[in-house]
């Protein structure tokens, strides 16, 4: 009987789940996942708009499921398995947490009766990502008892409805389970889940009408909704300049590129100066814009459904409602020098070379509306200085703890959503780091071009003031790896294409291909220096 | 001031860190983790009995640690860079609290006034590891009061104390660091830590003799002292049998070895059984074992400085003192007929065939006290079974959470310790898992060989009862990677070399080499299920 209630209540589970509009599962292998595995996998093949990944190590899995629920804005399960599987996915959960990001980690684990006495594969799962995750709870799916059955629906629906409201974020259910774990396949009893539906906030809120004549936005990076048509048009009819982070999906040629080089270059002399800056989305790539604001003093509202973060301590007023809501409220009777000013920044040349030129020739030769994820140190500091959105403004990264781990991962994750072509830019150091994540690749022939710069380590370290501590530097920060790319790609039998100049990316990225590539570009680091100290002081 | 604050403040660390016995110290690199990663390689050029090892993937690098510290059973330190990069050690340390290895965890933090709100590469890293570790301190290095440094010297000593008592374990010393973080380099003013020493307990115990004739010792997975001499001095002197997990380093060719086997086989008849079973060490890879002194209720007590723990919840006494303090102070007076039916049981034939071949060549080609690093799944199983321990004790697996992560790291990591060469033994799917731990392998030229038991896929779920769901069961359990093992010995500049039987392992292993070597053994999962049944039954 109890092996009836497995059945019962995991299928209850799934079907919540699914009902609630999880549609991408990514498992990894493992014994106490079988129940839950054996028949999510049978509930695939029963209904086609669920994809079901299979990722051996857990770490890959979790940041291949963080892809898939950024860009898609909707949770993605991750299944695992007890024991250190389970602590595999920390990293991925404590990105999800502060990027924003709807994860929803299915934990199995040994029963109650194997806890903290010996037991192998036994550790405390127990709210295991501590402050990572919104909430917990635990389902005894081995239970007969018929209000485990409409606990499991009703907390189901209601965890997958808190990940997906402001902030949004990871959480974990919990499932412990007791030998037998097979599960009864091919059982055709209808499951019928008791549905909760959650009713939209009301909204009322006033109109606003600003009184500066120098108003200025900044859209950092976006984690929610999409709000490009709203803010063109805001732009267009009250002249109001637009500065767009690299990963705010507003960039286009009507908005300001690559404001951390511009104000190092010294090009934003005081008739720049806005009378009040508004703030959309996360905290910016640049770190000179917000230092720009504060040492000017310059006023700053903020504005989003989880504003307020600002760790430059000089926001004065926050909205906690979506840009949309915001543009749609509020007028403004701009200066029109000031926004022609702004403007002309753009036009403004700047001299790129190094490997920054990858980025002006992604600009320059992606299909439109192209997915680009971008690696974290040079990549995207390259991307947000140079790249001006002409033709896409699908740039993603992992932009919250920052960190060089899970970059392959989340891009093929990514990448899985869309039979388009996606494109990776990362550097040799990122891509070492997560090249386990290549096997997604591989079994399931994603449609990913890795642009990968090779500068043979970890090139951010160059610019800052221990690379003047000449005994130490290579070994500690350096670290040259000499990870030859051409075998890389080989061992996951990728095509490897090697280009010498980033122009050459053009007739590599117009040849037709399935499947993931690697495309390699040798830097090196010293040279690569100059070329940063030269697009700075390009307009001085 | 304050970056002399920091110089000297961060030198009393890495000095109460070298004066309470720590001498390894495995660094990733990042920003935040300057001056401690600069000042700790300039101590490393002063002092030539410190071990600095630089290690990319903090994954890999918090196993590496744990082989270190499981083989030295001194602590090791880790130091990483803020965010995910600390996040990335979890598996690590999770590992090292269930199976206790002392580790210390240096996480490099952003300062107080950029939590919260927005900064990047900025989480919550105060007790990150929840309950994994034992104990928690925060060092302000910037601070210039005088109670800093003390409070440095005398905490750093208490904490690195701690993680070598009983029950042994990891820590997490948090260091939030504001910029700038240049340290004074080639300062030569004396640092004078304030030593604390702890006194060793008073032990007062009564002389123990036991009136039981039938006695028997069974010695799981060793995680404390040697105990050898002492307990083979014990077993002749008064005719006790012992088990001897492969783990236990305490297994020779006077102990019994493979009782897993002895016991599906059938050959443990009721003449064999004990009166009463004395535990030493850790849960046993056995998982037979338990289940029958449990099943057969025979009385057994548990000795150990941490035992206690027993999932079976069949033991009746515990004894919290080392097995040495027990065989010295214990006698008994046994029944020699007993005792030579189980001396017996090593000389009947088992029938060897498969993969478990593997285990059995090993036992009799390695040099003497070769260190073996086992992987989880089937290679643990398989060693448990076959292996003899007739030339070495120096088994080694990470036996607490029993994860197929980090496994190449962890092995590595205790080949680091001597010139030696070490053998691991480890499946595909295992070896896929943690491939980037390889990376080490090639930068320090480690003399290590791999031997890959390589069968495409996880093996021991065609152990399981899931093996029965053959609509799932390649896809879900089977996972075939196709890795190709000549490719990845390449990839990492390491000699690579195929075998077609075990026996050709011996021609392999007495060739000279230095550094690390890849040994291919293909299996398939279908024969080796065959062949363990053979195994199993051959006795019957």
């Amino acid at each position: 009987m109890a092996n009836n209630a497995l059945t019962k209540n995991t299928k209850h589970l799934i079907k919540a789940l699914y009902e609630s509009g999880v549609k991408n599962f990514v498992v990894s292998p493992g014994s106490r996942t079988t129940p839950v595995a054996l028949l999510l996998a049978e509930y695939d093949r029963q209904n086609d708009d669920i994809n079901l990944y299979i990722d051996v190590d857990e770490r890959s899995a979790g940041f291949f499921a963080l892809g898939i629920a950024k860009k898609q804005q909707e949770p993605v399960v991750l299944l695992g398995t007890s024991g250190t599987a389970i602590t595999e996915y920390t990293s991925a959960v404590a990105e999800a947490h502060i990027s924003h990001v709807p994860l929803i980690v299915l934990s199995t684990d040994r029963p109650s009766e194997l806890q903290g006495n010996g037991a192998p594969q036994t550790l405390t799962q127990h709210q295991i990502f501590g402050e990572f995750t919104k909430n917990y709870v635990s389902f005894t799916l081995q239970d007969e008892h018929p209000d485990v059955t409409t606990y499991i629906d009703f907390m189901t629906q209601k965890l997958v409805h808190e990940s997906k409201i402001a902030p949004r974020g990871p959480l974990q259910i919990n499932l412990p389970l007791r030998k037998p774990l097979m599960p009864q396949l091919g059982d055709k009893e209808d499951i019928v889940v008791s549905s909760l539906t959650f009713a939209q906030p009301l909204k009322t809120i006033d109109m606003l009408k600003l009184s500066q004549t120098r108003v200025l936005i900044l859209a950092g990076p976006n984690e929610d909704a999409d709000y490009l048509p709203e803010l063109t048009e805001f732009s267009n009819r009250y002249h109001v300049p637009v500065i767009a982070d690299v990963l705010s999906r507003v960039r286009t040629q009507k908005t300001v590129y690559g404001i951390d080089a511009l104000l190092k270059s010294g090009m934003i002399t005081p008739n720049y100066r806005p009378e009040l800056v508004i703030r959309f989305g996360a905290t910016p790539v640049s770190a000179s814009v917000l230092q720009w604001l504060k040492s000017e003093n310059i006023p700053v509202w903020y504005v989003g459904l989880t504003a307020g973060s600002d760790h430059s301590r000089h926001t004065t007023r926050v909205f906690q409602i979506s840009p949309n809501e915001f543009l749609s409220q509020t007028t403004v009777t701009n200066n029109l020098e000031f926004y022609q000013l702004w403007q002309e920044l753009n036009a403004k040349s700047r001299q790129v070379t190094g490997e920054a030129s990858i980025s002006r020739t992604l600009d320059n030769i992606l299909p439109e509306q192209t997915t680009i994820f971008v690696a974290n140190s040079m990549a995207i500091r390259d991307m947000d200085d140079i790249f001006t959105g002409k033709l896409t403004q699908n740039i993603y990264a992992n932009r919250g703890a920052n960190g060089i781990d899970g970059i392959v991962s989340t891009a093929l994750g990514m990448s899985s959503t869309s039979s388009q072509r996606s494109v990776l830019l990362i550097g040799d150091l990122t891509l070492f780091h997560d090249m386990n994540g290549l096997m997604m690749a591989k079994q399931y022939q994603l449609p990913l071009d890795i642009v990968v710069v090779n500068n043979n380590g970890g090139g951010i370290f160059s610019f800052l003031p221990q690379a003047t501590a000449e005994l130490y530097f290579e070994t500690l920060f350096g670290t040259p790896l000499n990870l030859n790319m051409a075998k890389v790609a080989s061992l996951y039998d990728m095509p490897y294409v090697k280009i010498n100049q980033a122009q050459d990316l053009k007739t590599v990225i117009v040849a037709p291909i399935d499947g993931p590539r690697l495309i390699e570009f040798k830097s090196d680091r010293l040279s690569n220096v100059k070329a940063h100290h030269q697009l700075m002081g390009s307009n001085k």
